[in-house]
């Protein structure tokens, strides 16, 4: 029996998150499903770009860095996206990108595993995960060419069996961005640590659309984007989080001045700064910073499980209607058909891929193209 | 004989800067000397960020990127800092924190002469750029703890005579952050050169400040803030400069996707951009990055030897003036008498240096404080 508007409606009008559209500032006409690419506006990041701009930079000056809460604003963000995805307060900081926080958090994760020779990945991962891991194999390399660590690209299905005693990290996007598959947290965490190897998420595609727990999956390290489902806007800053069982032991490659244990004593050596705070690096970005908290306080109203139940409903409802509607047109589901498996994203194959997304996209409904042959729908 | 306000009113009337003044939206009742800490807010910023919230992010959403030139930002705005410190277009890339640069950029010149164990630097160098070659020096030691690099610090005045054969690179920040003093790039650079090291500048307190000419100078590598002089907003991003014949041979540690010679290829393997593309790393902060445009576009219309010429005045008189009214109360001359040598700041040394600046700041007058007895006024 096919789907009809009505039962559209039907579900639109029983839809409890519903009303939280209206805190977005969504242009008229279009059909936004590209944001896990770039989230959509706050209405309220407009207002609190413009105080921070005004009141506390050119009002402030200086002196916003403690008046105004700068210089907390990292950690204090951080806390709350702690909140969206099961960590305890203190460990997730906000900083940088999502790359060099990779960079940073494999670096540490390496030295802790001295020995061992092999990073886990898979092999579809998102390539700036691969590019930074082969950069940084690359830097650790004896500068005679002999030995070095080894990046182990497998396939999703393959990567429990690809770990062994040689593993010093196991480094996983959770949520394929190419596919939207997900990969269980919990199981190849433990498998993982069962082989005395650490774990490293990237939540790209995670915090903000997916339940995650890193607290109870008793994760080792994780990243994750601001500027995707957490609506932080435009190459806003990345996330970074540390289990506080590892927090006082690892050591950083990027040894900068606000990671330090006093930055401004202004020491001649380095002296890491407790928990969390070592993981920073040079001075946040403020205006970006402000901007990400307000997509972040909105994230954190809207009950997890119901983000959930709504993403899954969307994407089965997507995918039962593409093939009510687009049977016949050679469409190929790239993304699992099980919900439980699958992210807040539908992606599809095809081989006019770019021209039909071009075509969408002129007609206001806005997906990304993913290259080769990728329709992707969030 | 002593200086009157008269003589400081005639002053004032002749400056051909004073209408700049009016660009910026600083608050009544407050004398700024603090833009070598965080530049004042440009009135023209306010317009710019609300309009990059609103236009751009809100109405244009993803296609922002290419359709508000967004993708090319960091190498628009750089290629305009670029003219600020005599680099050629396509030299100088914004992106990361000054920290983040240096550690790129460092990492690169190190691999690029291998073989030499040595980094020569400033004692009194800021501490994140010492930090940073730290912890790289620790990231790049043989796991067996034998050899590895060895960071060389020295007095400013012993500099080139700390270069040898064994020197990698000489890193630098050209104006002292403690003292204002402010290194001879040309000397420096050739002395460096001439044993083989690769220099790399610090402009942290130059650009936008004093005149900076690294192709004259045949600068190797720079890096820079957005949020001093620049007037680019807190925590603005950086910038990094790399001369045109290094640029395709540099390998840097962190290779991000943006840093791919095709990031949207998506390819499995790290093939570095062509030129200074090859530098970035993650996705920029677009916000951060607007308001600094708008900073460094105010910065271009100052010509920069008028710029040089009133801070020379204003540093002499401020010195003078000192002299003149505080000679008896214990303040000592910390930054260099010789205007020639000194950058665009004033220091002095006082064993109530906390307590006074304070003072100061609740009447108004904002400068900074630097452990631990320094008055710094910019």
């Amino acid at each position: 029996m096919s789907i009809t508007r009505t039962d559209l409606e039907t579900l639109d009008t029983a839809d409890t998150l519903a009303p939280m559209r209206g805190l977005f500032d969504l242009p008229e006409g279009v059909v936004y499903l590209d944001g896990n690419s770039l989230g959509a506006l706050p209405k309220a990041t407009v207002g609190r770009v413009a105080e921070v701009v005004q009141a506390e930079w050119g009002g402030g000056l200086i002196r916003s860095w403690n008046d105004a809460g700068w210089m907390a604003a990292p950690g204090r963000v951080g806390d709350k996206i702690a909140r969206l995805i099961g960590g305890a307060p203190g460990t997730v900081m906000v900083a940088d990108s999502t790359s060099v926080n990779l960079f940073k958090l494999l670096g540490a994760a390496l030295a802790a595993r001295l020995g061992r020779r092999v990073i886990v990945s898979e092999r579809g991962n998102f390539p700036t995960d691969l590019y930074i891991a082969e950069g940084l194999a690359a830097l650790l390399a004896p500068a005679d060419g002999r030995g070095g660590h080894v990046l182990r690209l497998v396939e999703a299905e393959g990567i429990a069996a690809a770990i062994d005693e040689d593993v010093a990290v196991v480094m996983l996007t959770q949520v394929n961005y190419h596919t939207g598959a997900m990969h269980e947290m919990g199981a190849i965490t433990r498998a993982a640590q069962a082989k005395g190897a650490l774990v490293l998420w990237d939540l790209a595609h995670s915090a903000g659309a997916v339940p995650v727990d890193l607290a109870g999956c008793d994760v080792d390290l994780a990243v994750g984007c601001g500027y995707k489902f957490l609506n932080g806007g435009p190459g806003a800053p990345a996330f970074l989080y540390v289990a506080p069982r590892l927090q006082d032991s690892l050591r950083y490659p990027l040894t900068g001045w606000l990671g330090h244990a006093a930055p401004f004593a202004f020491e001649g050596g380095y002296r890491p700064g407790a928990g969390i705070v070592r993981t920073m690096v040079g001075t946040p970005p403020v205006l970006s910073l402000a901007a990400l908290e307000v997509g972040v306080d909105i994230a954190l109203r809207a009950p997890m499980e119901l983000v959930r139940s709504k993403s899954v409903a969307q994407t089965t409802m997507f995918v039962a209607l593409l093939e009510q509607l687009a049977g016949p047109w050679g469409f190929r589901l790239v993304s699992p058909r099980e919900a439980v498996r699958r992210g807040s994203q539908v992606c599809l194959a095809h081989e006019q891929a770019y021209a039909i997304m071009q075509a969408l996209i002129a007609r206001g409904v806005i997906g990304d193209f993913r290259a080769p042959d990728i329709l992707r729908f969030g």
